[in-house]
């Protein structure tokens, strides 16, 4: 287990106080990390800290756009600024499936670069301050569509499919330098994430715990964190207990 | 999370000590949880439990062949008679590469009884009991062989590939039903299960914390059991941080 | 490609002349290769070489059963007393899906032995005719299930995963030695293939061409046996066109 | 099978007359297509023309850069302006691996569009052609680093891996429509193309036939597009016969 409450951890891609990258942002702070979020939208940030604050004091804001590297940078430099970086976490990116004649090319391109390019862009970033300690977590929020190609969802699944291979190859080319690689495999509808209010039938489903809740994805990457090298995880999956797969 | 620290947890395929069976089951009998350890050596069975009772009272041991169906259902009755089973873990089976023209339809059949067909006998006395009360996990030990057969391993892999689509089958069949079916995939060798002795170059690996160690793979194991069912593991994978994959 | 028009071809698991096996027998015999076919109902096995010897006079059959190590030596050493083996089809085995609590450990166990046993034992008896030559060709019919397990199908799909383990642990090993190994996943209800007798709605689908069809999926294994060992295919899926999947 | 020999086939990303794309444009010229090739060097695409004019003559060019949406029309235009387009592959994209902080985002974004946003264009240009007629082949070449990220290599595999979910979605969505979609796993090096002169040490290889060889691998782009849609391959892999995987 690393011995590391006391360094930061960075959570690129958080939105709302009831999304996903804060549960996770969260889960760390009350652990007892100094946490820095990064997103692109200045208000949720705020929000979300103040939120975040009443469980802990260390949490900070930085924003900016992950899918661009001068500001990927940036976002490591805050966690590092406060201590050295124990944890960055690739959290960010859309899912707008369509029929894929009506699917843009710049629809295409922007999943490739929320969910691909940023965390080419965030491990680029993160890796140099790891790798003087030789430790360090670096983790990527992937889904199911990595692994199976739906019908209508070739933005998102591309997207994802390309974010597991960049996890891959990193794990292979960084584990042995004491760097912790790994992929979440979200498969399922995240509770509270956009979800009800596009999906408002999915109230029965939640009436039942059938949609994947926050607070119970941020415990994965609290366990992943503090595997001990001798057995890393490099990929799991999540699902709620009803979900068809 | 289950709360379920009363309860017990049965785990099917324990030898030595030192070996990965008896790390899970001191994992959870520290967690305070009543554990009964099932495999075919009575002498290692005496020692193991003698090794945990330092630990915790709540370890008894019962003896038989999870190949064998009524072995396994007096398994799952010895846990039931000191608690509600909580957890039933397959742990067993042989890997014993060779040419394949070499392999014996006799260690075909034996991995084949050994990992997979115990793992449906334990899955068949476990789950009426845990149906009856909406709950319960049942984990497989599974490896990489499972997802790669390798030049000279196909009894093993074969054997693997068996138990990780039974797993698969049972998630879909009874994770609606509230049962957890999870398979963990074991990439690496693990140290001190037999290792040294079969290998004494690994001794170098050894020292480098290349070996995947008993005490970080049954955390994980703990940390399955726990997941809240709103964000279950069916598989996730484990291998020591210098390993090359 | 092979030149090898004038060897011999086994394919065991045949039954009747509008199964899948008499449908690979029919396509090499065509092509101009001496057909041996295997199976357990000798009255099948004389009514399908009946309706083969219309299209070609190379066709015999062997009785036996292919779970049963000495019928597969047999069934190649028929298939050798007429012309070098050239290829080893498996093409047996059961599918009887139920509620997991329902499936008995002896339908467990008898989908193993013809899916999983029977491809071992006819690799153990053809591998060494073929290694005196450096070339032949054992191709397994395999199913999607080996790469999904479903509920209620764990019987089939660990059988077919410990089958497509074996595939690739045998062309690692003899893939170097000029052996081409093989499996074939089949995604999708065979036409003909007992599926219209067990499941009458099938009926709209085949006139849909919805279903998969045997003389399509015995041109797959032409195919495969002719490639040039430049690029060989270990593995391929076939599903009809309209399938969902 | 398809009966469409009068039709046009186009190849995307053709050099060399001694590469992939120019065996694959030979086999379709051959069996009597017209045939288009595109790609971005005039001269390579004049010398390769005048290569296959004297096997066939119908093989014209059109010059332009994949990766543009603009280009991707006019290929399909050209082909569609000399008989119904019956079958589109996209073969282009570099390999350029590095350790991965040496990796410019340049160079990770290159292999995106050339691999994974090119595929995406060609399907948005040639989709519409084939649903008039509701039949067509959309191919794209692929490679096992799709399905495993090895360390440095993050640019080609998540590039890879983003085109064959690319195919898997298209393939669910288009197929029932009369589309094959197919992804073609390339798993070696491919002999002549590029690899004699970056890695002299092959030569040995060669020698053996342990090279992929573009005749070889062309042979499966005429099998896939001459399957009978009863049974479609959605993926197969392709490796010399020596390889180590």
């Amino acid at each position: 287990m690393q011995q590391d409450d006391h360094h930061s951890v960075l959570v690129v891609g958080v939105g709302a106080a009831q999304g996903l990258g804060a549960a996770i942002a969260r889960r760390f702070a009350e652990g007892g990390f100094s946490v820095v979020i990064a997103g692109r939208s200045e208000a949720k940030l705020v929000s979300t800290v103040a939120a975040l604050k009443t469980l802990s004091p260390n949490v900070s804001y930085v924003l900016g756009d992950a899918s661009v590297a001068a500001d990927a940078k940036r976002f490591v430099q805050a966690a590092q600024a406060i201590a050295p970086l124990a944890l960055a976490v690739h959290n960010a990116g859309p899912n707008n499936p369509a029929p894929f004649l009506e699917t843009t090319a710049a629809s295409f391109e922007e999943h490739w670069q929320a969910h691909t390019l940023a965390a080419f862009h965030l491990a680029q970033a993160a890796l140099p301050a790891m790798l003087e300690r030789k430790r360090g977590s670096l983790f990527f929020t992937g889904a199911s569509a990595s692994l199976r190609g739906k019908a209508r969802f070739s933005p998102f699944a591309a997207a994802k499919a390309g974010t597991r291979m960049l996890a891959q190859s990193l794990a292979r080319e960084f584990g042995p330098q004491g760097i912790h690689v790994a992929n979440v495999i979200l498969d399922g509808v995240i509770d509270g994430d956009r979800a009800l209010s596009l999906y408002p039938q999915l109230a029965e489903k939640r009436a039942a715990a059938g949609l994947l809740t926050i607070d119970a994805i941020a415990d994965a990457y609290w366990f992943l964190h503090h595997q001990q090298r001798t057995a890393w995880t490099l990929e799991l999956d999540l699902r709620p207990w009803s979900e068809e797969f």
